[in-house]
């Protein structure tokens, strides 16, 4: 299970009457953005038809493609990558493996990224699972139109239908109603998601049964994390527990908070953390900026600023127990000639925990406030569980902020610039304004 | 040649004398850490009979190995990688291309991440490039020791000699006498230039040149900046304004700067850009924190944290004009059912630039200050520029802070402890009382 430690003198229990008022705002759908609290019960209410369409649906894929592209931005890139680079590893598409490569697109709009996919796919067979709730975002639409000529131009229309998976409206918008006109295997965005606590829907599952990872003890892990928060509503619950102390720090003064992880295979894991908690809670000038620092590689490069910088920051050290099973060790050395004989025979997963244990202690004596969240492991089990803990903290604690962590207006801001900019109908007298601005 | 806007409002002239008081203590090596600012006339004074060692040895190794592995961290990791996927691509070693792929070990201490990088040489010829000062930093002195045994096992002892590269100290340290014994061929980490500077020696080069970049460009284009530096020292120079901009803004109470970039590709080089200025500018509890987005990914995450979360921070666009030829472009769809079709015929790079027009006046709306430094391009003399460009302007940003801009203190406090946790003779009487903290 997971475990959650916070720095000495946080009094978590100072919060608790707000924890339970949070707390039963998620659990019967009364606060702020209720409308989209579906993610809360997930785990034990997911639709198992579409799983099981889900499973055979990766097992076709498997089955008949080299290569996955899919199509997506936000929490429909960052969900699967994150769990797919963190079980199986960031250098996923170089090892020897029996499940397709798999590309992410449509989460930029870099020519030079699509035309590099497009050459590493070559003439291989692919297939494309495009995720867009409206089917209309700029970012993925884009990308779908240029694969799906590709697909077409392939495979003919009809060989590229049944290499398309739509995860997107059950019931309206353009490319629902193109899956249907088209006849593309779909599945749903729920109504009551929103794209950043979508992981554990069709939006994640699709490429992560894909990639060869056990689906059902993902969402079994998170099902546990579930029935945790329902049940034990305290500041001993470790999603309690996190949700109090960060927001305890962040009314004491600090800015920042950065994530820390171990293992570069955590990178993308990061990435949606941030997503999470930065959308959730970053508005109305409030807000804990969510960064993250990969180490031990940044202890020699951001780890300066880290130990003696502006004391505005908390540190969250990300974990996996004592997981890594690599077997790789430090050779003895007989000349010992760079003088590490001491670590001959120990794992550099040893040495890794040795570092963390170090850097912890001396960020202690830096003044800067270390939680440690420790997932237990790696396996599609943990990971459940740590999706749904970092989910259901973040509606604790943007409560408790007094924000609705369940809209995102500020995103519309730029999509409305960047329209008027390129002459989109019905945008033409913003597009001159702006223009004259530039 | 680079250029930087910043925002309005913000009077650079303001710093004129205190940037003129820093540029002197650069140009004159009078400030604090002036031991360390050798790289200030680098592109000027290198050494001409290394470099060219250094091109014949990346053309022995693009002639004898599929794979080059880089061992070092911090600068020495960060620095040839921000060059080899900004200029190459981020897929470098995905793309077809005639030269060896590039892995980079010893920046962690995963055992999983060693493992794999071993898994996806396989039996295929590979060689070394070591780059560490002294040669006992932990993590590239136990990457070296397991990669060293591997090339000793697959080509015996002299073969394993003739395939390493050693990037050291020039005269003295563990690496260099181990290099002298064993008949490596060495190259110069300079004694006056920290890591973070040493892009553009031996430590960047190497791996640079391996991948196929043309290093007489990239100095070429750091030598033009450096001129201008020296001969142009004022808040026009844009150097001079990113440096003085930035100085303004953090005294102005805000404590991040976000670096904006564009195209994946540029992601080293952001992380390049985080350790360069957190690590010079991190210490006595001072320093924008520097963190980083990637656009118009994050636009879709850390966006509404940007738009509308504390005001506490900066935001600083990272691009390289229109440089991206790709030639993608949107098709037309004679249904329309995305209604994209106001895109069509442009390419993915011209609907980027609007996204980024866009999101300038949207955070601009937002009160958010945005500065944009555009490097022009991305060809190795563009980038050559970009780096000397940075390097300047940290050092006199540092000095306006009152720092010493070349140290880092702070980033010893972890290792003292992982060794006294690890055991290393001398550290014994420190390990038992860490213990006891844990």
């Amino acid at each position: 299970m997971i475990k959650v430690s916070i720095p000495q003198g946080i009094e978590v229990n100072a919060l608790d009457r707000e924890l339970q008022e949070a707390h039963g705002r998620l659990k019967n759908k009364t606060g702020a953005g209720k409308e989209f609290t579906g993610w809360v019960t997930l785990p034990g209410d997911y639709d198992r038809d579409e799983f099981e369409r889900i499973q055979n649906a990766a097992r076709k894929i498997r089955g008949e493609s080299d290569v996955l592209v899919v199509i997506g931005i936000g929490g429909s890139y960052l969900g699967p990558r994150a769990v797919i680079e963190l079980i199986k590893s960031s250098f996923y598409n170089s090892l020897p493996r029996n499940n397709p490569e798999i590309y992410y697109v449509g989460n930029n709009l870099s020519g030079d990224y699509i035309k590099n996919i497009i050459s590493i796919i070559g003439d291989r067979d692919f297939s494309v699972n495009v995720i867009s709730k409206s089917g209309t975002t700029t970012e993925p639409a884009v990308a779908f139109r240029i694969f799906r000529r590709l697909l077409v131009g392939k495979y003919g229309a009809d060989g590229a239908a049944g290499r398309i998976y739509a995860t997107t409206d059950k019931a309206r918008g353009t490319l629902k109603t193109l899956s249907d006109a088209m006849g593309y295997e779909a599945f749903a965005v729920p109504d009551d998601i929103g794209g950043r606590f979508s992981a554990l829907s069709a939006v994640g599952l699709l490429p992560i049964a894909t990639a060869g990872i056990d689906i059902q003890e993902l969402m079994g892990g998170a099902a546990e994390m579930m029935d945790l928060c329902s049940h034990s509503a305290t500041p001993e619950n470790p999603a309690f527990a996190y949700a109090a102390a960060r927001s305890l720090l962040y009314r004491g003064g600090n800015k920042i908070e950065v994530l820390a992880y171990w293992d570069p295979d955590f990178m993308f894991m990061a990435e949606w953390w941030k997503q999470l908690y930065g959308e959730s809670e970053g508005k109305g000038g409030k807000g804990l900026y969510p960064a993250s620092v990969s180490f031990t590689a940044d202890l020699h490069s951001m780890g300066q600023y880290l130990q003696d910088g502006e004391r505005v920051l908390i540190e969250t050290m990300l974990i996996a127990g004592n997981c890594s099973h690599s077997g790789i060790t430090v050779n003895n050395d007989p000349e010992d000639s760079d003088g590490l004989n001491f670590l001959a025979g120990k794992t550099v997963d040893e040495i890794n925990t040795a570092a963390l244990q170090g850097t912890f202690l001396a960020h202690t004596d830096g003044k800067l406030p270390v939680l440690t969240v420790d997932a237990g492991g790696k396996t599609a089990r943990d990971i459940g569980r740590l999706i749904y803990f970092f989910e259901y903290a973040c509606g604790l604690s943007g409560y408790m902020l007094e924000v609705n962590p369940f809209d995102q207006p500020g995103v519309e801001a730029y999509k409305k610039n960047m329209f008027a900019l390129l002459g989109k109908p019905g945008y033409e007298a913003e597009g001159g304004m702006l223009r004259a601005r530039l």
